[in-house]
């Protein structure tokens, strides 16, 4: 059994209204590579953004009071403090250099998933333009999984991904925004080790763990490639969202 | 570019004093594979452990005020209480049920990553039987990678994994405990992205990510496939510690 990872080749910088689908089919043709029943397709999260138009242009954006207060907190420029507090329906923390935030889409993340590095709004390179998340990315996985359904007659899931920095370890790891076709959380309480145990407690969060493998071999940076094909994830497809792998404030014991 | 991860075939229960490197060899040829300058093995956790007879039975242990005190707290046996905070420098949050910890290892981890399930001591099942985390990973990963490059003649990677819980998600992930000849972290800080600005702070846990991967590949119950054969990881492998992921304490904004 092996789950084999691959990049897309030739996915082009994408910008605002570009068909998705089409161009992830006629990757897939490059890459030599097809679909089959149980595939999945795990996109970075700033390719739907830009196709989804999610660019703003800071010079557009007058800082409120609070943002003011939090730009002279964190550092971040008062036009980007506006966009996080926008975006975010509580602020965790605030450090120098750093904003941790609940999203509006549930997930505690850093600066709202505001995005500077490999963003540039239409035709230029300002360093004005910056990225937000897109609006649904449950609904966004769901739209390109039914057009790549329809078109392959293959059942398939799709998967968007970020990456986050984690409470108590360094580094950041590629976690599901967006889920459509596949499972966030598989449950093995109940399910029975080696030993006949019943295991009291498993719940997995395959989802991430999908996430983190495809953010791998993404890369992050100059690479340019932002759709990976799964092949051999061994789990059965069903519908699934992000929100299952959100943990309910009430049982967050470190916020 | 293809990140390809096997689980091993015929890995046998591990039972203290096995030699790991002797069974990874004879289950790489079982399982119709090679070992390549480049590739990487991920155990998990609880083999390493069983090998190096981290086995304990609680009823040796004498459960001191402090573990009384815990257990009637979190609900749990005052001697794996006891355990628990024999194996934590710090107990970060107790609730019914969960008991969140400082490892003496450095990371945080739900009941001092003591196990229960897939444990069986010396010949019996009882359910008095818990495995502890290994003495150290990093150095069992070391002996493990120079005992299967002398074999083999390559250059390995080896990772020691097991299964965390996250602050605000829900399900386990697979994290790295132990690291030998691959990095922790990757710092791409500095390199550019694809419209030439330099990334400010982009510092990737390579090694937990491909700790999530391998996990999803194990699976967690009774599947018993604790070791996996990774190809295709992209990052050159050096010297690393588990150590480059704890982050450390004063960075820690929600202990």
């Amino acid at each position: 059994m092996t789950l084999a990872l691959t990049a897309l080749k030739g996915i082009p910088i994408i910008k605002p209204g570009d068909n998705l689908a089409g161009i992830i089919l006629s990757s897939i043709q490059q890459s030599d590579l097809t679909l089959e029943d149980g595939d999945i397709l795990v996109l970075a999260q700033k390719i739907v953004s830009k196709a989804e138009n999610q660019f703003i242009n800071l010079a557009n954006i007058q800082p409120s009071p609070q943002a003011l207060a939090l730009s002279a907190k964190s550092g971040k420029d008062p036009r980007l403090a506006e966009l996080i507090l926008r975006e975010s329906t509580e602020i965790l923390r605030t450090r120098f250099g750093s904003v941790i935030v609940e999203h509006r889409l549930g997930f505690v993340c850093a600066n709202a998933g505001i995005d500077h590095s490999n963003v540039a709004g239409e035709g230029t390179t300002s360093e004005d333009w910056v990225l937000l998340l897109p609006q649904d990315p449950d609904r966004s996985s769901e739209v390109l999984r039914l057009q790549l359904q329809q078109v392959s007659g293959k059942k398939l899931g799709i998967m968007i991904i970020d990456s986050h920095g984690r409470a108590w370890r360094l580094g950041t790891v590629g976690v599901a925004i967006g889920i459509s076709g596949l499972p966030g959380l598989m449950d093995e309480r109940g399910w029975q080790d080696l030993f006949g145990y019943t295991l009291q407690i498993t719940v997995v969060g395959v989802a991430d763990e999908l996430a983190a493998a495809a953010s791998l071999v993404m890369g992050q940076a100059s690479e340019g490639t932002p759709v990976v094909h799964v092949r051999g994830f061994q789990y059965p497809l069903r519908n699934g969202s992000m929100k299952e792998l959100l943990r309910p404030k009430e049982q967050d014991m470190f916020r």
